[in-house]
């Protein structure tokens, strides 16, 4: 496998613009298009919140059809809460970009996110539709990205290559996201491209176990805003033969799926609102992989583990309370804590002063790793995650979302 | 039933003293004693934490006994990951108080709140337990209430007199916490007495009651720190004759120890680490009990409502995305949403900029009321919690707990 540039459009076929359509408040990218020249296949794994915005339920009825040729995205406003008007707005939106690329409206998929129960400024989005679709481009990716980016503050793109099932196959993705605090994650979309021919179900599942390895680690699992949304389209221009799941072609493609995903995902924890830390957890030794995770997720969103973190002390007594209350079976005298490579905790107790101010070394990097060792068996999961600080706190009391 | 002063010791044959024994870095009171002057018996709700700090164990094995002379309780360290050494300190001095006190050691219970994985420094403590003792009077639940002080910036007592079974009946209590970012509640404690004869049995589930109704409702139930402990000790001296938990005068009894119980939570709400607003929130028309506690939770602990109460910001639109994934059963457009008495959503549509204008208006106040009303059937839930500040992370991220 290998990285390349150019993020979604290093897909062969795949065309995409953005440009500022008037619905933020200052002139900045607000509008995304998508494009394959060439009818697709596409999965997609939409919010279980049951206040589901808009565009969510438009997309929810069209992956049935599980075709599509576009994918137009907004941000600066989420058309959720917007009762019925937000539908039909929904729809014109991908009937107007349908009509310009000559393709059924069922196969563009509309995206949104930005501040909640505000119609869509329509009028200036139905003006901004053909100068969008007039700017599509093999070069337009990163336009794109930008124009998908609500508190972001880093363009959200990645894109691998792999052989497989005899051909060159190139993934591609963009992201936005960076509401990290669990349970309350800003929206989350991503948008995926690739060349591979596959099926819809091949696709639909590979992108789940994706999202397992990836979205679901930068603690944000079971817990979803009005607007989330991760969408894989793939337009079979690569030619390659049919590969099965189980196969070394499977597992390959798998492999780029979620290298892609994975980079995407560390990249929205590392842009964590307000963020000044980027850390890896690691939970090793549970009994079983859920037990970790349980564990991981529970230190991850600990707003006392994450003020800390800000605070550059390494606490470990946060850490084991979070421990304690994950719902999980515990020894408290098995659990080792290590920041980086210095051990805090043996034996569920601290190893003193000289660890701590060493640890506290490690804290002050702007990345680092956490190592939970629970000492019950041989499972382990990791997760990606940020700290809680002062800037979060800014950037939610005064932006309205 | 009539609120009274005093705190612990309005309650007949109650004595208190609060004093500074060094455990803190300043000279603040660290070390609080309450002693019932004859046998009680004792009710307790400990921590669910897996990581349970030695004093928790140790009242878990004294509770099975179910009396209690004393309760011996120090902020500034939590005892807790501290190994076989730290449940040998509790023991110790739960002994030592005891021998002054001329009662049994198994009598004595010991409370921690404060810095985990440090040792306790006993030698202060084994020099202040005399100096405790020696201060113990009639008037010093105010005192006993500061010492177990950590971030609260207020002192929390209350007590109330109601008559039951033919006598006046005087309950009381004390309490500290502060830290209200769920799931992540710095440690509470919290110690009622009351001069109710009373059995324990019904004490036990009176308490639980209670409980429900208070300290679990200022949303940090299921979640626990390594130290939570809340006790109630009865001594009988009302001599009252004994009733039933379903007549009459066990409503009124059940009805002193939640109200004693709720002002103490609001006070710990009112008192968030941080916080500069108090809300009630208040779940209507949901079908079951249930599903109003688990929306009411999930509104009040989601960091985006909280940051935008902090902004004085109505933004119903992060209230709907935090019904919509509190796992209950719910339809969007049967939604109606109340700050004070100004609706802003209704049918899951707002209503507008004036109507933000106006619970604008309700969100500049110190305290105010949200109500959620989910249309789907006559069940109600209140909680009390309180805003996410800049204050919150500052506190947290240099406190040391």
């Amino acid at each position: 496998m290998e990285l390349v540039e150019g993020g979604i459009t290093a897909v062969p076929g795949i065309f995409a613009a953005g440009i500022s359509a008037g619905i933020k408040k200052t002139a900045v990218p607000d509008l995304a298009l998508i494009v394959s020249e060439s009818d697709a296949v596409i999965a997609g794994v939409l919010t279980r919140n049951k206040v589901a915005a808009a565009p969510v339920l438009l997309a929810r009825q069209r992956l049935r059809g599980g075709r599509a040729r576009a994918i137009l995205a907004n941000s600066g406003n989420a058309n959720a809460c917007t009762g019925r008007s937000g539908i039909a707005d929904a729809r014109e939106m991908a009937a107007l970009a349908a009509g310009l690329l000559g393709c059924s409206a069922d196969h563009v998929f509309v995206g949104s996110t930005g501040v909640i129960g505000q119609p869509l400024p329509m009028d200036r989005i139905r003006a901004a539709i053909p100068r969008l679709v007039s700017q599509l481009s093999r070069q337009g990716g990163r336009e794109a990205a930008r124009a998908i980016m609500t508190t972001d503050t880093t363009i959200k793109m990645a894109a691998a290559t792999e052989s497989i099932a005899g051909r060159q196959i190139t993934l591609g993705g963009i992201a936005k996201g960076s509401g990290m605090i669990h349970p309350d994650m800003a929206t989350m979309l991503a948008y995926l491209v690739t060349d591979a021919h596959i099926s819809r179900a091949m696709l639909q599942r590979a992108l789940r176990m994706a999202m397992a390895q990836s979205f679901n680690r930068i603690p944000l699992d079971g817990d979803t805003s009005t607007n989330d949304m991760v969408l894989c389209l793939a337009n079979g221009l690569a030619g390659n033969q049919s590969f099965s799941t189980t196969g070394s072609d499977g597992r390959r493609f798998q492999e780029l799926l979620n290298t892609v995903c994975q980079d995407l995902a560390k990249m929205i924890a590392r842009d964590g609102e307000g963020a000044t830390k980027f850390v890896e957890l690691r939970v090793t030794g549970a009994r079983t992989e859920t037990d970790a995770l349980r564990v991981a997720n529970t230190v991850a969103t600990s707003s006392l583990v994450k003020t800390a973190w800000f605070g550059q002390d390494s606490n470990w007594g946060r850490i084991m309370a979070a421990i304690g209350r994950a719902g999980v079976t515990i020894r408290e005298n098995r659990i080792a804590i290590s920041y980086g490579d210095i051990p805090v905790v043996r034996r569920g107790i601290g190893l003193g002063q000289a660890a701590e101010v060493q640890a506290n070394v490690v804290l002050r990097q702007r990345e680092f790793t956490l190592t939970v060792h629970l000492g019950q068996g041989r499972a382990a999961a990791t997760v990606w995650t940020s700290d809680l600080t002062l800037d979060y706190v800014k950037i939610n009391a005064s932006y309205r979302s």
